[in-house]
């Protein structure tokens, strides 16, 4: 297990803390894709998660260096907010028949997910950047870089489907 | 208790359970909002959770009047991502003894939660108007444009903080 919060003592702990908070957030998330590539009827949403299931892998090994240019080892720790988003993305998803409404709750449940990968993302950039590790920063804010693009498709593509069927 | 995620057959179920998802979240933030201006020792910071307590009352406000005129009456709905969010920040603000790494850790969660609202409410906004409810869309967009101001203020206080001690 990672860093307990009851040993969080200063900013670079904290920032620790941070990276296995998301390093935990970015493998439950490698193991939620699957389910709702299976799950997405839209071929291009499902082509969506598939990329972003590549990306995420990638975003993991980013974390994994930032750890050891840290002087750490790669830890995750729990993180209860990523297992309620992911939790509640099952239940919504889980009893829907209509499949342009399940990928409408699909895409909201993704976009959950992004949203919480941008701000811990956003906040480790930032608190990087005041511990002087802008090395660290600089790969954190590729990955952001990513999220937040990532975002913006699923955005488009939930713009763009209005099926007064399912309506 | 709400609309179950089994009841949900049509875009329009979907835009109403959502609705009752963030019908919660705000409630709970407005419980979990009090403990964090008694935590917040930077005035700014303090002063912004106070400013934010009296906003979050307001969009629960517009919330009822979401509910009241697309025909529901306001009800809550289990969140178990909001749920995740608030615990995560109570553990990690917890056991932090130190007051600017305190601060630091308050802005993060904070910021955790106003993602988890910009993410859910623009979801809202976007099915608002494929169901042909712009004067819905429109109560709700005044809300998400007050959650991305709120983020971009605890990013700059969050910026503005560099305190050497700390480190």
């Amino acid at each position: 297990m990672g860093l307990f919060s009851s040993d969080i003592k200063s900013l670079d702990d904290l920032f620790v803390h941070t990276l296995q908070d998301i390093y935990y957030a970015e493998s439950q998330i490698t193991k939620a894709l699957p389910k709702m590539i299976d799950k997405a009827t839209d071929p291009q949403l499902k082509q969506g998660f598939e990329a972003h299931l590549a990306e995420t892998q990638n975003q993991i090994k980013r974390l994994e260096q930032v750890f050891q240019m840290h002087g750490h080892t790669p830890k995750g720790v729990d993180c209860p907010a990523i297992d309620g988003i992911l939790k509640e993305a099952n239940e919504v998803a889980g009893d829907v028949a209509d499949k342009d409404v399940l990928d409408a709750a699909l895409i909201a449940s993704a976009q959950a997910v992004e949203h919480y990968e941008i701000t811990r993302y956003g906040t480790l950039i930032t608190w990087a950047q005041q511990l002087g590790r802008q090395d660290c920063a600089s790969i954190l804010q590729q990955t952001l870089d990513e999220e937040k693009a990532t975002d913006k498709k699923l955005t488009a593509i939930a713009e763009s489907k209005v099926n007064p069927k399912s309506v």
